[in-house]
């Protein structure tokens, strides 16, 4: 069966290819001829949806390494998860909201679905320390930046063009795709420093992400601001992921696109601790829909209050740990510890004159395959002459291709040995 | 400003009023006359939404009476909240997974979106005491209830007709009208004992709740039969929500709509730990979807990948034991402390021989106003001369008109008084 694509490519599409078992789908496939006056269909744009093989091809690749070379060891730099422990005043505070769902007195029912007032006061005040000022109504939190990335699409029409940078973080693309929405792609590159500007065309929505995943690219100010001129000018508006804010030890760079004028009136941010506070597999987050973008700030109100219940009472107490003084102090520790083995990656680069963005401001380096390889032949050279794993390009969209992206999140002696072996083999 | 409705009523149509500021809506709306060839479009469906004034309602008088008469005593038996703490092996299990996240060496990051097997398994091993046999990977693991009945919505077409009960948990109804779909309304009433038979028109989605919210009535297997046989022959899908389940004490009533033959291949269930064992306010659910029913399974599969982080290992830890048999135990005796108030309630109503479902195998007491009073009235006057608040039947549907929902959530020690003083109330 052939589906047509819906998205409209301006400089290459993602690369996936996928099939979900559509001779199965058929049962429930609109418009098939039927005698019955009804039938419930399935929303038919899960078939336009191509199915990343990308981490699925990895880790049979790794797997049959491993079982090959049992003797080998292997060092995974390919995966953007966390590996260092919570701060002891999370666990703390985790073990404090624990004891009280224990008893009668301090147990918590259901809460506010936009989050407790104690953790959005936080926030608030996390964004005040870059000279953000929030409206408590303006914050919601939430159970990640995955899920209201995805969910926050509840609010737009099917008729809206979206803007995406390629290479980027698959979701943006797929949660439009299962949507029905037109899909355009801006072409990052070298060039551009990975960072693209707004193109001539007009489009709806526009994802920015910065620092950048997979690239580790950071947008400054005055970049920023022609994004914001640019919303402004179409009447669209910005989904900003912030997800990796926390790595911008800098004041040159902004942290959130509230830094730049007027993106109140056209831009979301959502943001995450799984990297700022290691929270990947205790999971929260936090959503900002200025009062300026109304009605979608009442909008996204009514959807979570109607299709969420909430972030548990027990995990909010260990969220809002993470933005008191001693929290960030703590938390940045764990960052710190990535982004030495960031630097370590970075000066194994320099060294070897390898082009490469991130691994500054992020935990992501992105790296230029070496001699002009592809990036899943690149990937095959390092695991078998190195055995070492990262992220090939390509899985990442097609202007991913001939890029590779290495991540900060192991240990810090797996990091040197790695970039040991890496030297070792280039310079062979 | 005037919106068309989408609901094609049969029965009556849920009595909501809602406006969400229209006015500042008109910004952002489809088919506004403009001079730019692109601006981003709003979901137009939000604005067919009505709001519920109905907690809100609730509050205000509560409030306004509170304060005029600071004196009296108000024994709340109005919202669905529990009260009791959680199970100290729940507890327990929650700090040892607080505890894992402060080591490195049983740190988790990222876990599988559709939870982790000790959990899947667990809820495979409860559905095989009623004799269900799950697949694991029929088993999702969610934050709850309220969230997967809304985002399940995503697998299906805007195309399809949706069949809800009246008076009907609010989400059903709501969640499909942000989608655009369009509903018919079944009549739920003392005739059928608020458990409505198949119609005779088609449809395609079909929600079901038993035991009820908000009516506590429970279908039994013969019933059950005939919505599967309805749902088999149009080729329709049930969305059975058995939150409850934990209250059916006893055998002669299914708990599950697998207890029904050839449910598998019609339904998809979703059960919540908030109830249960008392996890309102700590989140975890689960949804059952059968791979007799694909290409649903994989495309939820696909849904949560994509849109969802997976719940909190943590949580996940704490809800394991919810299932261990000294789990069971311990969860029923809070069960148990609930339904010795729901009997208070329900010896009650029996003495003053007043009509209503529920109580027996639900929190949930559904009782007819008084003398005739419609509900408001009803509420009103028990505020005012017996302190007690309850909630409306109208707030759920016409067809609510005229009943009123107490819960058994409250202590014993003010369920009793309340029932005294209802006694004394209605005596007069």
């Amino acid at each position: 069966m052939d589906f047509v694509k819906n998205s409209i490519p301006i400089c290459g599409e993602v690369g996936y290819t996928y099939t979900m078992g559509f001779e199965r789908q058929k049962r429930f496939l609109p418009h098939r001829s039927t005698h019955k006056e009804s039938f419930m269909k399935i929303n038919a744009h899960y078939q336009d949806l191509e199915q990343s093989y990308l981490f699925a091809n990895i880790n049979r690749k790794v797997a049959s390494y491993a079982a090959a070379h049992p003797e080998k060891s292997i060092i995974r730099m390919g995966i953007g998860d966390v590996t260092r422990p919570l701060a002891p005043i999370v666990i703390e505070a985790l073990h404090k909201g624990v004891n009280d769902m224990a008893a009668k007195e301090t147990f918590h029912g259901y809460g506010p679905e936009q989050g407790y007032d104690f953790l959005r006061e936080r926030v608030q005040s996390y964004y005040a320390r870059i000279g953000v000022e929030l409206a408590i109504d303006e914050i919601f939190i939430s159970d990640g930046a995955k899920s209201d990335v995805g969910n926050i699409l509840d609010l737009f029409d099917v008729d809206n063009t979206v803007l995406v940078p390629d290479p980027v973080y698959p979701v943006y693309v797929d949660t439009n795709i299962m949507a029905g929405r037109a899909i355009r792609y801006m072409q990052a590159c070298e060039s551009n420093g990975f960072l693209p500007d707004p193109p001539e065309e007009a489009a709806d929505i526009i994802y920015l992400c910065s620092p950048n995943n997979p690239t580790g690219a950071v947008y400054d100010r005055e970049q920023l601001k022609r994004w914001v001129e640019y919303a402004k000018k179409n009447d669209a508006v910005i989904l900003f992921d912030s997800a990796y804010e926390a790595f911008v030890a800098t004041k040159d760079l902004p942290r959130s696109i509230y830094e730049i004028e007027g993106a109140k009136e056209c831009a979301i941010e959502f943001c995450s601790l799984s990297k700022t506070a290691g929270f990947t597999g205790t999971r929260c987050g936090y959503t900002i829909v200025p009062k300026a973008l109304e009605p979608l700030n009442h909008m996204w109100l009514r959807r979570q209050t109607t299709k969420f219940n909430g972030v548990s009472y027990i995990i909010q107490c260990g969220a809002a740990e993470v933005f008191t003084e001693e929290g960030i102090r703590q938390t940045r520790e764990n960052l710190a510890y990535y982004m030495r083995n960031a630097k370590v990656i970075a000066d194994t680069l320099d060294a070897l004159g390898i082009w490469y963005t991130g691994g500054k401001y992020s935990p992501y380096i992105w790296m230029r395959c070496p001699n002009g390889m592809d990036s899943w032949s690149f990937f095959d050279l390092l695991l078998e002459e190195a055995g070492i794993v990262g992220t090939p390009g390509a899985g990442f969209g097609k202007q991913g291709e001939g890029y590779f992206r290495l991540t900060a999140f192991s240990t810090y002696e797996n990091t040197v040995e790695a970039m040991r072996r890496l030297k070792d083999l280039l310079q062979k």
